[in-house]
């Protein structure tokens, strides 16, 4: 039965879809993400708009393909528009994604995190530490950055998958992508990408990008973790530093229709 | 009397000007563009500063030569200071601009667009559906992209421009420009410069510096767009992608004057 | 007693415990430079964090190794979180360092960067008018930009130093670094770089990562000054503008540690 998932892969063609269609993302997330965010997600050929007014996030919830929920430079304002935007999404019934980053660092954070991961995301998307932090477990974090290997916290994001009825990706030297039954492994990226901020939140305004054209939200996630790294690897290739590496990952997520050869390292586990 | 208007231009003096008064342009705008506009205007040698607060705001553009603003990611506190900015900008006979991004999208920010074209900015500077929503037009919009063609909102723009008393530049693949009378049209820039966030916010940006030192709004919309176009063309040729374009928008915005050779696309229609 | 100071100069020492501790920096500073400031702390080897939330604010510099405060677009929510941060660094005897904006541009700034300068930061960074306008001179700015040169400013900063209790530097073609008694001169750095918005604000963050690795803020606030102006210098080597040269100083402050054969221009004075 875990075979048919890695039969079921066409990530190629889920690119093409998003090509073709040009998702609308909704983007609720932190000032320090927004520019490389609406980038990476203009570069893969989808169209971004960060909106986060209470006056008319709702709104505009409801005329986009897909929500992205960014928890990174919180406050009390924009995590109602947060909630609003979750519970407009579950109510149209699109697809929204959740980074509950630096959950775990301070209370307010793990709270924020835990509430807004209960409204029904398709996809949690975070670090090792983030995922620990939402399964139940104490410690780990270092600020926003994960103190654990992402392996470590396969397990718990499988019950934790299963405790939301969503799909969990933790993110890695390899990501695990798991809806609770299923789990896929997705060997992509480079070290130097973490040497570039917000790499991370721009990668959840990826998978949102594909939650609008792939039905299964499990695909959607492994399909944008397999590409970003892709990319990822394309942009460290001969790069000197992170300031290269940053400038040629969007033209690489602009260019990824041109490698079609490339086998993506996306396997069931 | 048309050709009166093509007689009259004169960018690469505007441009001079430009450089050498190094206008402070006080920037109210989104978070998404607020780093790439401050950088085309350190670029292209103005001084910007993004100062929002209600405690400041009309004290700032007291000291500014020109100010600029953006609704891109609006809420109630910024749409206030807004509204103070351009009630004391126009107090003090500055020039200043306003970019309606989204307009058409959702109520509030249709309302918001339309209160502050309303307080007499020089210049409106948006994509064909912004303005079609500023004429009262219904729909075209998706997201803060438009649906229309930049033509299309030719008349409606010249009828806009009558009704508010200013100039209207609707850009597209060729740019508009009008002051309900005159009509000039821009062709400059490349189809990659919509693969990168918030470059038509950079671009109003560049508006506000021209409006520092060209009393005529039309021509000082006119030159930024061709300015902002010409870097674009620049930036594009040999780039592989919109990393690579974004990157080198900001060389060739420095170096514009050392391209005086070239001719500007600018004509009257 | 002043040579003892150059005596004790070990840049490089510092660089590597930079490296080895990844220092987590609390930073709360402008939307502008929020990206910049991320990347530059990330490239040199040290762990930003942007967290602003009054609801989080302090217990999050708990866990930090440093905190950075920036005024930059300062707001009454923000700046009341900016006290709370400093007041807890204080508490917890935790370096942070001060980056007044645009003091003296308006009234709202010049009092939150006076009362901000009173909590005992280790060190104030900022520009000859900035610093002027902290040391009580009134006039002299424009906007976020400074008209006065740093060695005006290099007598007001002492007397600054003296009565705030912290180091004071003012950058600018020369920057200089005083705790009131000692005074360092500092020389590095490229005039293309005032054309990249926000590096000030970068180097302000790099500030609050040498704090948590070197003990004495004077050599904390000169070595960052060093390093940042060094890879400034290797940035601008052959760019062709300003965009070029902030891609490739992330690049550079990444490989900062493989070109230990550069004598840092640093001098008592």
């Amino acid at each position: 039965m875990i075979q048919a998932v890695t039969d079921q892969l066409d990530p190629w063609g889920a690119l093409g879809r998003l090509r073709q269609a040009a998702p609308l993302v909704h983007c609720i997330t932190n000032y320090v993400a927004m520019d490389v965010t609406a980038n990476a997600l203009l570069a893969i050929g989808a169209s971004p708009a960060m909106v986060h007014a209470n006056e008319e996030v709702e709104e505009f919830t409801g005329i986009s393909s897909a929500l992205m929920i960014n928890i990174g430079t919180l406050s009390p304002a924009w995590v109602q528009a947060m909630e609003r935007a979750a519970d407009r999404a579950g109510a149209l019934g699109k697809p929204w994604v959740l980074d509950p980053v630096g959950a775990g660092a301070t209370a307010y954070r793990t709270r924020t995190a835990r509430d807004l991961a209960g409204r029904r995301p398709a996809v949690v998307r975070g670090n090792a530490s983030e995922i620990l932090s939402l399964a139940g477990e104490v410690g780990g974090t270092k600020g926003v950055d994960s103190t654990r290997g992402a392996d470590e916290a396969a397990g718990p994001a499988r019950e934790l998958a299963r405790g939301l009825g969503c799909v969990v990706a933790v993110t890695g030297e390899v990501d695990h992508v798991t809806d609770g039954r299923r789990m896929l492994a997705v060997q992509h990226g480079h070290a130097m990408m973490t040497r570039v901020t917000a790499l991370g939140c721009a990668l959840t305004g990826i998978t949102g990008a594909f939650l609008a054209v792939e039905p299964d939200p499990l695909l959607a996630a492994a399909y944008a973790l397999a590409f970003f790294g892709l990319a990822g690897e394309m942009a460290a290739s001969g790069a000197l530093g992170p300031g290269t590496l940053r400038m040629r990952l969007m033209d690489a997520l602009y260019v990824l229709d041109t490698v079609q050869q490339s086998e993506l390292r996306i396997r069931s586990i």
